[in-house]
């Protein structure tokens, strides 16, 4: 249909009333805008800055949360591996394997991801350019698995900085489908504190230059409570702001679709 | 109106045919399309990589052919000045007097271009973030001069590349209207062969996330033949290309009025 | 002593004859210059831009190599490791454990290596600063693992290349001893070709400027034929320039251990 | 000799017996350590982040203190350039012209200042990268002067931090002698006070990298109350530091000199 898809819920799966509650209002308004959705949630938080950071409520606890968000909704789900045998495990219960940005140089991941014939979502290394991924994406795809996408999240700009590149996503759209992650690419990483840091009032901004620029899809972190959140609070869009958001970006969409 | 307004032309005055060519055809085009336009063109090009390259045919030369356009087309035009004693001769020419990036950090240039009542269009330095601009704009207001505007042509990114970061325009719409100079955010400087290349197949995915982004204008250097003009011929726009890039940035300006 | 130490070796094992030939020039010409041998060699090579560029002979044959070489020659070794499994598999075999650059951020993995009880070397991520560092180290002391030094090879500086910031080094020894990697920080990552470049001609002044930084061990990867080399050719060291190199830096060292 | 020679003094020229007070102190430590010396001092500080920032005691007034500098002290002077007609004014006074980091792209400028038959102290652009200075020197020797050197004040990292890369060194030296400004290298531009941080406890640090690397000179401001200077009082170095610093950096030197 042409519209862009989304990639969306809480950072962390905190628990099960919470992400059952952010599912069911995505779903909402997704179902009324017509975006396809897929529930986000991260079984596990593996690379916190700090050793005493929340990492997880229990591996297979959370990924049980994330198949009954995909039972109750009908929607498909997403969460991030860190090692080769998350793979296999995580597949039994989701339908897109995500490579955080960290690890997408990691072959062995990636590979064990794409034989699972799940989609694999690979994020862009901070660290790495937009023609890189092409390698990337074919790590995969030589696996003999076509499912994959790119998101970007943002590249370093300097040590406490970030700055998405829009001219990538042309660029990575001759390798697979382009997602802008808006809320990481907010953040503001090694911030003295050992927390990172972010610019939530950019997200609009950020999410129409991304639809302007011609990205597939979207992926935001949301919380009904960002403040309280256990992770990425920093940079989270408040749950009640995403109608209003998704609405605006769907007719940016529309306006897009029509000028090609 | 709620239209973004245009500064384009030539990067340099070459002649007068030519900036007469140049000027009727984008007259003729904002026109139809109710663009406010203001003609572009460098009486001189004084900070070339390389001392054998392009200069002017001339300042004074040139500065009468930027007010024949001026009185042909009736249309305002904007140069760029690079010494204190450029202000004043340039502003007897031109409606508009734009401090180079590479000197916005120079006080007394500043001043001067203020002090001659004229709009002062100040480009973002290559190596000063979105909130250092408000320094250079109370330079303007401090002297006197309300009418002061900012354009970002891109940000250092490593020593060959420029990056638009895009959370710059609500920041710096808070001094000033924002800009965003199109093609020379496309620009790839330090080039070994002394001549800085670009990439103008990204001009329209750049002008979209910038209105998108929701700049107030667009810069975008023009020539009917890019590859035979006497500088910046890497980034320019084809001419001929301007129209229907045009008509899609208005479509998409009025999607992005509807929405605030 | 006040003497720098030296983690040195080739980029992989690629074999028991090379590893063993390696080895036994740099005890040779480390034990004539009285400076503390580490013999570094990856068992694997797990995060290669390319699918199909060289990973290794096998993790336990390599493994087994390394022992091979710390007993014949009695020098300590270093491998780095990239999963948590991996982490009490190589404390078997070498003495120190390293957390590759691109992984410093996983928790799980910095921590699996800590509690082997050998000494962690941490990579900095060419992401994060020198400032972050000390949460990484963190990971290792809270752990209850107080034998932890940090090795810098480079931060990323646009797309394709790396600079190294000797600010960094007075910083990080406030967390650990800080080793520079000489040869990696030459690196130049992201080349379209999926071969990541290197200027090895500047090997002499990073490694003059590291010590004069203050730095307490470099890290130098070397090779009797870099061009034939399995991984990272563009940048290592050819064996037989190390002896001068190390007998300049020892003459460094000994005029910086005299002004403090 | 050998010997790095030195490029020294305030900021500013804020009056004339603080510059003599400065001039005094340098010129017995230099005698003594037998380094090649050349008092600095600006006439005019041009390109302040502020407008309400200090400029200057007025150029011809500073200009004569800087010549009388020269005339008590029997030493060379330098002092930077800002506009065309600055040029021969500045001839009159001092021995070497400079050319400011963000004003070595302006041509005319760099010619007006090589006509004058000066040396030319050309400072990197710190958005440009080492090699593209060759394009610069040119500017100077393709206008018969063949008296130029480079000096290095650090490159653009993100917004608000600069980094030196000592890889240049070597690639510049190809052009020109090279010098290493010190305390400007260690600035922090673009904070949001307007007013650019420093950090100076890291100027031992990076001068010994400095002349480990390979650097003909070294460029340091010094003032005997960098607390109370009228500009750059974050970075500079304290006078009664000096000694010392240069006393260790002799010998190092002289380490350096011995290994080639």
């Amino acid at each position: 249909s042409g519209q862009f898809f989304l990639l969306s819920g809480p950072c962390a799966i905190e628990g099960e009333d919470m992400a059952l509650r952010i599912a069911e209002h995505i779903v909402k308004v997704t179902d009324k805008l017509k975006i396809p959705y897929v529930f986000k949630g991260s079984f596990k938080k593996a690379n916190r800055s700090r050793v005493d950071s929340f990492m997880g409520i229990g591996d297979e606890k959370a990924l049980k949360i994330l198949r009954k968000v995909s039972e109750t909704f009908e929607v498909p789900t997403i969460t991030d591996i860190h090692e080769v045998s998350d793979a296999t495990m995580a597949a039994e219960y989701v339908d897109v394997l995500q490579i955080p940005a960290f690890l997408v140089r990691q072959t062995d991941l990636v590979v064990a991801a794409a034989h699972t014939g799940k989609v694999v979502n690979l994020k862009k290394g901070q660290f790495m350019s937009p023609e890189s991924m092409k390698h990337a994406v074919a790590k995969v795809t030589d696996s003999g698995n076509e499912q994959v996408i790119i998101t970007d999240r943002g590249t370093m700009f300097g040590y406490q900085d970030m700055i998405v590149d829009f001219r990538g996503v042309p660029t990575m759209k001759q390798y697979a489908p382009v997602v802008l992650d808006v809320t990481h690419s907010l953040q503001q990483p090694n911030q003295s504190s050992g927390v990172t840091g972010g610019r939530p009032a950019l997200i609009g901004t950020m999410a129409r230059a991304g639809i302007a620029a011609g990205v597939d899809g979207l992926f935001m972190e949301t919380h009904f409570d960002p403040a309280n959140a256990k992770s990425d609070g920093a940079n989270m869009l408040p749950l009640d702001k995403l109608e209003k958001l998704l609405t605006d970006l769907t007719k940016l969409r529309s306006t897009i679709n029509s000028l090609d």
